[in-house]
């Protein structure tokens, strides 16, 4: 498969449509990423790496974060935390408190915003520095030494995050919190606020292409079924209320941030990233996902 | 009329259904209440007063607070906000947050706790400080000096205070509380933790039975209309999602607490309070409800 | 108090807003009504009337009949029907079907659309013929033998009956309808097309002013609580989801229909109907409401 | 693979359990199947069949046959409906009228019986006499001219429909149901009456495992690209509101009945079905879901 020409004439494709998202503005640190930025990579389980466009710039990944610490929680609680947590669609905005109240705390699924505090919450638990555990998990799986929390960003989701505060307490009210909540919403915010580029991306996330195993790593950091798991979490979970329709046009598992950037695997074949700012209506990338769908269309890799 | 002999006959009456009722628990300050007091007074517009039981023993006021601060907001704004807050019955539990999505953070009435949040968020946009302002308006109100907040029960109120917190954040993330939140929340969990005897009680809302003046004063504190605009007020949202069934068996406007007491008006004629800590299911006192059922059949005073 | 006047100048200020409401158009035989109609009427319990403008003017009092049935069905069966319905405000629209789900198939109260229905049900299942049975007794209460049902609008709304069809269909999956369902909407549709005019409906919504006593008659038509708790439904349920809005600006127990009909009661003084086709946005007549806010305001009666 | 020594040793694992599930007892004609009963069938992209148990015995297939009339609609409009019909997990049970009245009338995707409806609609509108229309096409996937609906399991469904009529009356009161509403139940009452065994239905499923193409078939029934969207609609959509958890657990696309058949596919591997009459409290087949969980396991066989 030649994905440089098909990457490429993707890139081509999609320049049009740029501007029709809407930069995620609500925090300001975000709100100035020029809308005409556009990347993507494709890291196969062979090791070859193929890149088009701002694929080396580094943005915040905001809720692609959740995939990190889903795989930190699972590596040390197994399937423990599943009674604090659901796994299914919730059909609501990733921020909603509704379903939250009619059933008693417990959130939809880890990629909503109130179960990824769960997320976090469980590692908190786990780590000594959980922060300090999250950066370097995150270090260790694109194996890139340089990546940085975004303290600029992580500020501007506190000063903005009225919204998250509500869920943590809400949670906290129903007993699904442990830690202290401030401490909580202090490491969530880091998380999110975590930069890294298409490429870092896909090299963090081929282990979910490959049955668990990071490339030139001599075990794997999750086992094959804990793979196939998180991946259909990603599918059916993975896009807020688009999931339906993500997976209809693009038919892979991956996660979506409001940064702009989406991921996703094809397994045994190859993980692959865009980035580009300009969101659709339910959050996702307008052109990410739209180079997705061209990218399984011109491919005719597809998990269906 | 009477009111001494039906007193003492309605005491009589409900005593075997006191220990029917739960004693909220939620804030350890006020679970050790002993089930079994009971406390009822009535003030007539002549100036009279009656009373039985424990009508002169101070309890939390809770809720009934929030009518205080309603008229404050009154005084200082009239009809100005409106806006931020509705008037119908949610027809959900008072401290649901379910609504306030759906309805982009305006609470549907100003005695939910949402709503209640809005109001004292306006007193304390008002005052020069609000805490002072409502305890001293208060005092004037019941013409007793030596009120105070408990600060045990309201420190007990924020330890356990994560759903309140909930939802003054997340109408913070609507623009809807223009004040600091941890101002807002403390000077709501002291009003909560006012501390009143039913005496007091009539005595600070007789203005409402009375056409907005208060017995031996100079001049109304609100106008005719305010007046009876808040008893409206009361009548259709003054008992949570209990507001038609105490409207039916009832029939009179009034405002209860999670501590056990009720207050009523019947316009131009009286105001009553009820003390007895045992709930029911829907956060209302049981035998106090059952104790002014048998006041407006026993008087034959209703306001339909 | 001069009624005459007062109700002539009320005429003269509603005149200039009568076109700013919408003629209810979902039923076509209601919609070519003149948007410019206005009438009112006023029958005293000494037995006085007064009116003004299209007061002797027939027109379909649609919800107002719920009042009709539920005195019925409270003769036949006293407080035996609460369990199959509640009395609690919706605070959703009339025809909705959300809490319906919710709480297993029992409506809100006997004034939300679903309600009613179950109210004509108890008719059914109590009256020989029950379409003949409530024609009957509003020509006793009203003192009218000419009354009637347009079979025109009967059949219009059940050509356009369908989210009444689904209402009853969705209770009889819950086992909340008892009776045949083509016959509960056959049944439901009649007493909605019922035509009455203010005067009409004043002396018949009399005993609800008058402790359950129609004028002229030997005995009352219920007792004076079960009047007293009907007073106190049509306060917290009469006017779907603007219960509190007009409980606030005009303080009367009430009923509206969508035919443009309000008819209120002030108890042992008097009832009071309007009727203005222009409907607000919650299905209330909008002139209809501002005119029974003078009324208040000019005669300075009110129940609060 | 030696499916068949597969398909032996899951038959023997699940015994156990197959007490634990709950017979459909809604519909009578549903209620009598002996719970005891189990059966499983692979059917290959190669054409090889294996199977166990009661797999040759017909069952009442209920929802499966969304997929048959999904195919139908596609075949004649494309992705001409998708205005009338989302593609979003519902979150909530099968039969919920929640969301449509939030959501104006258009159901969250084809699966739930709301969107079923719409689509049946779609066919009735295309086809000359629906109901032969359908059971023409299942018996062409199949290759089995002896299918029948059972006509005594419609008339069951029809006397206890009164949920489906409901979601039929409210999607026609917005106008998304363009046919009869009575031609509309009887004929979804009659799909959903399809009796099939598991080797029947592996074989109409396997255009879906085999990119549109029937075994011995000279051209594609549906496009390459529509098979994988339907597939997608099957794992996102089609279990109700434990998607994600059967996701989780099995990860194939496919779906269930309330009968207790459930059938998927493996993309250009197979389609597999298994039918045990107990159910989960979702209303999937409760030893069914373990069966598979078991074949995926032991196949190793996986979309993720």
């Amino acid at each position: 498969m030649d994905y440089k020409k098909i990457l490429k004439s993707i890139h081509r494709e999609v320049k049009p449509i740029l501007p029709e998202g809407r930069v995620f503005d609500v925090i300001p640190a975000l709100a100035s990423v020029p809308i005409s930025k556009f990347g993507m990579a494709v890291k196969t389980v062979e090791g070859d790496e193929y890149f088009v466009g701002d694929a080396m710039e580094s943005f915040s990944i905001q809720s692609i974060s959740k995939v990190f610490t889903l795989i930190l929680a699972m590596k040390h609680q197994g399937d423990g935390f599943w009674g604090r947590v659901g796994r299914e669609a919730s059909g609501n905005p990733f921020n909603s408190l509704v379903q939250l109240e009619y059933e008693h705390g417990i959130p939809r699924n880890p990629f909503i915003n109130a179960g990824a505090l769960v997320i976090t919450d469980c590692v908190i638990s786990e780590a000594i520095e959980a922060k300090s555990a999250i950066l370097n998990f995150v270090k260790f799986l694109s194996g890139s030494q340089t990546l940085q929390y975004s303290f600029e960003v992580a500020r501007s989701e506190k000063e903005n995050g009225y919204r998250n505060a509500a869920l943590a307490n809400f949670m906290k009210s129903f007993g699904n919190i442990h830690n202290d909540k401030d401490e909580l919403l202090d490491t969530y915010y880091h998380q999110c606020a975590l930069f890294m580029s298409c490429l870092d991306l896909t090299r963090a996330f081929l282990p979910l292409a490959n049955n668990g195993m990071p490339l030139n790593a001599k075990k794997a950091i999750i086992t094959k079924s804990q793979t196939k798991k998180i991946n259909s979490l990603m599918l059916t979970c993975g896009f807020y209320d688009a999931v339906g329709d993500f997976a209809y046009r693009v038919g892979l598992p991956g996660k979506s941030g409001v940064g702009g950037g989406i991921v996703a695997v094809i397994p045994n074949v190859l993980s692959v990233c865009v980035w580009s700012p300009g969101l659709d209506s339910h959050g996702n990338s307008l052109a990410g996902t739209k180079a997705l769908e061209l990218f399984t269309t011109k491919t005719g890799l597809s998990i269906f």
